[in-house]
């Protein structure tokens, strides 16, 4: 899909990326995603030069606002949340093309004043009929959005210009719903225009695995079952539900976040070479490996799910996931999961990739280490390499951005004594550019209709096929295992990989 | 060859490895070598506790000295140029065994006096005839000093007890003069009574090429010429030749720093994994890969030398080579020496290996660099890797030991541009251990009888047999190159590699 800015020239990717006309309407701007996240990336881009000087941004919403009291809101959010610094001058060119539409989303009426916003900011602003509808809405309220759209003619693609929907997570919470969302979605938009906004993917560590496998001449050739051992996909969190309560139980920590997150930096990570950077390349190979993931065949023994019970984190005493408000106590979410997963390829046979995410786990950390096989032979002593691990290749997706790379060394000595060391490479002491925030570059993709970085459909449904039988496991047998809040989850995690003679890295 | 100490394990490469009754006779004691290296290097052995409690050091020169006045010299190194702090207690305990002998080298006389001193420090001491004799002394003193020892007994090993023999280069300065000191040392002294010092295997960097290569995973599978496009071994001093014009003219770059350093480097590097870490698997391993270099067809076109010419160095204006005290202003020697070699089999066919040293460059610098082929594809757009260099590992020899990896990665920013970054492994910062100076280890190793970390016969020989023909070359065709003092050698060496399509690396 190519650029909609005629000036820029599409075979440069180093040149601005700058989106032509448009517009983004927001459903559900009152919402915490839209205060903290894409209102204030939208001004980002805006203060980068990247949008275009009409650009528009169309609030929909319950609440009896007036177009100043929806720019207050914003210009709040903005302040508050930015990257760039604020200036007046970005802000008054942004607010010309702001705009505001009350009303509930089965109110036609609103909808027909939305279409008719649309039709003034077209002519006002000059945005050429391209228009995003991002739906920053509960999962329950996508398919009349949906619908209405669809009813109002908002999804039709009149003499050249573009209509897109952006959908957040979750897609689904089965395979089943997922298929049933989708249905609906394609009802009114075609795949090209729909946008799933996985945030990891817009993160610049998720971007650089590919920049590291591909453009490299050292990491591909040891990419394979020939070296590596195992990977480890982990995101823990340090924080409990907070005020999540009523979205997260009943869903849990794998489809919370291994469905989609981890399931996309495992297809990122053991993806064959694309033909091309373009969207269609990119997901032909992540559908391929996504349907080429076996699961364990004793689901009893490799995996975990488990709920924090109280204990400490930060130094503060905290409560157990059945004690947080909203919680039934006899609730079997998983507030951590641990599943073993293979892939039937042959770059990937015979290895284990651990996926893991939990919350109230020792610290906030996204990471993937390809773990490497010891040294098929070793010429040295064997009490040389005693304390000598295993290589390792740790892309460390957050907070503290970057790469590491563990080996062995020669302890220094007059003896030979060989022990690991790691050498690291960190985004913020290497560029001085920073790094945009995801939604920053994911927003600018929707308005390019570079869909590179978005799951599609066949991936989504791909996803929930892995997940689901392990989630109808779970169901049916047993109960979540336990971990103190602040620990690096349940001990039945742990033996999972030492009955493989592994062990779960304390990142 | 195994450990003189009972006590230690010899399978415990970790354990202490520490010298058995033993001691180190001097010649040439007087000497810059013996007071900033060895007698500082014994000092610090004695102070780690890794020599017996009656070693003895027993010092050979020409001065009219008491024991006390050899004494108070070793005290005035040791105080100036240890490693480790000065303890009265162990000075105290060396003491004990420090003699000192008076004569020429060729005083019969004063060899008797030596062997006689030896005998007294076998009752007096404990070192039970285990004494191994530094050859500290100009080339031309060599033969004299090992057909003293042989006249006089002193090589004979009696009653299980050792005699050992420690030469410093230069080894020859050509095959056939190389061959005549071998054949003198061999008629005394059988091959594993001889100990070449070579003090850059001394250096941890240097042994640590083994341990990264071999006690990993990662990079032996790259380290070939499928992956490698060539290799780059540096030696950089930014000193002139200060006070050596009397050994240095004649002699050069070349044969000083590449005939002996450079090439073990470049062994160690290229070399076949070994059976085990015994001398013996290792000098057949380097002699293999001396033994399949080859040399360049055009020797005009791919090796270059040259004088340093007048210039600037850290801030002031220095003189050219011509100009230095004692050098003929007519004299061919080369401070600066470039040569291509490749080697002949089927790790390495293709790969070229550049090597180079030179005095009053641009800083002091010694360093290994494995430069990786690019990518055979790149699914990027072109102008997204336009400033993307080849990937490269580079073993920090000296002065900022370490080793340093350099890869593609994504810059921060909301298109995909790939641009080289760097990841480092330092030893100062991976350790708390100190590296020992080279001459602790390798004086350690002769006193030990671990002969791994010293150049055999064979491999002195080959090497000779790389240089001779540049040597030949040089004489016969032309006149050095020149470079200005303080920069990074002659543009003819700039060329060289350019008409490769490829640059020597800025270190």
């Amino acid at each position: 899909m190519s650029s909609s800015n005629p000036l820029r020239d599409p075979a440069d990717r180093r040149l601005p990326r700058i989106a032509g006309p448009s517009g983004l309407v927001i459903f559900g701007v009152t919402g915490d995603l839209s205060r903290k996240k894409l209102m204030p990336a939208v001004y980002d881009l805006a203060n980068r030069g990247l949008l275009p000087p009409g650009f528009s941004l169309v609030g929909f919403a319950r609440r009896d606002w007036e177009h100043e009291d929806f720019a207050q809101v914003v210009h709040d959010a903005v302040k508050e949340h930015s990257r760039t610094p604020f200036r007046e001058e970005v802000w008054q060119q942004l607010i010309q093309g702001m705009r505001f539409v009350q009303g509930t989303f089965d109110d036609d009426e609103a909808f027909e004043r939305l279409r008719g916003t649309i039709e003034e900011l077209d002519k006002a602003q000059g945005t050429g009929g391209n228009f995003a509808f991002y739906l920053s809405v509960p999962p329950k309220s996508f398919p009349v959005v949906i619908q209405q759209l669809k009813k109002h003619g908002l999804a039709d693609q009149k003499g050249g210009s573009w209509r897109r929907a952006v959908i957040e997570k979750p897609f689904g919470h089965d395979l089943r719903s997922a298929e049933e969302l989708n249905a609906i979605v394609h009802e009114v938009f075609a795949p090209d225009q729909v946008f799933r906004i996985d945030h990891y993917l817009g993160k610049e560590t998720v971007q650089n695995i590919l920049a590291l496998r591909f453009a490299n001449q050292m990491f591909e050739p040891i990419w394979n079952r020939s070296y590596v051992d195992h990977v480890q996909i982990t995101m823990a969190e340090d924080i409990g539900i907070g005020g999540r309560a009523g979205y997260y139980d009943g869903i849990g920590a794998a489809r919370d976040v291994i469905q989609n997150h981890l399931l996309q930096l495992l297809a990122l990570t053991a993806m064959e070479e694309p033909a091309s950077f373009d969207a269609d390349a990119l997901a032909a190979e992540k559908t391929k490996v996504l349907g080429a993931v076996r699961l364990p065949k004793d689901l009893g023994r490799d995996t975990v799910r488990a709920q924090y019970a109280a204990g400490w984190q930060g130094g503060a005493k905290v409560i157990g996931y059945l004690e947080e408000e909203g919680i039934d106590a006899r609730s079997k979410t998983d507030t951590y999961a641990a599943i073993k997963l293979g892939i039937d390829n042959r770059r990937w046979a015979g290895v284990p990739f651990y996926l893991r995410t939990g919350k109230r786990l020792g610290r906030r950390v996204t990471e993937i280490a390809v773990v490497f096989q010891r040294a098929p032979h070793s010429p040295f002593d064997t009490t040389a390499t005693e304390e000598l691990g295993q290589n390792a290749i740790v892309i460390r997706v957050q907070p503290d951005e970057g790469v590491t790379v563990r080996f062995g060394s020669k302890v220094p000595g007059t003896s030979m004594e060989i022990r690991d060391v790691s050498m690291d490479f960190a985004y913020g002491e290497s560029f001085t550019e920073s790094s945009p925030e995801a939604y920053e570059r994911l927003i600018l993709d929707v308005l390019l209709g570079d869909a590179n970085l978005f799951p599609r459909t066949e991936e989504v449904e791909l996803s929930w096929k892995i997940l689901d039988p392990i989630e109808e496991y779970w169901d049916t047998h047993g109960t979540p295992a336990r971990y103190p809040a602040g620990t690096w989850g349940p001990v039945e995690a742990d033996d999972m990989l030492e009955r493989d003679g592994r062990s779960w890295r304390r990142p």
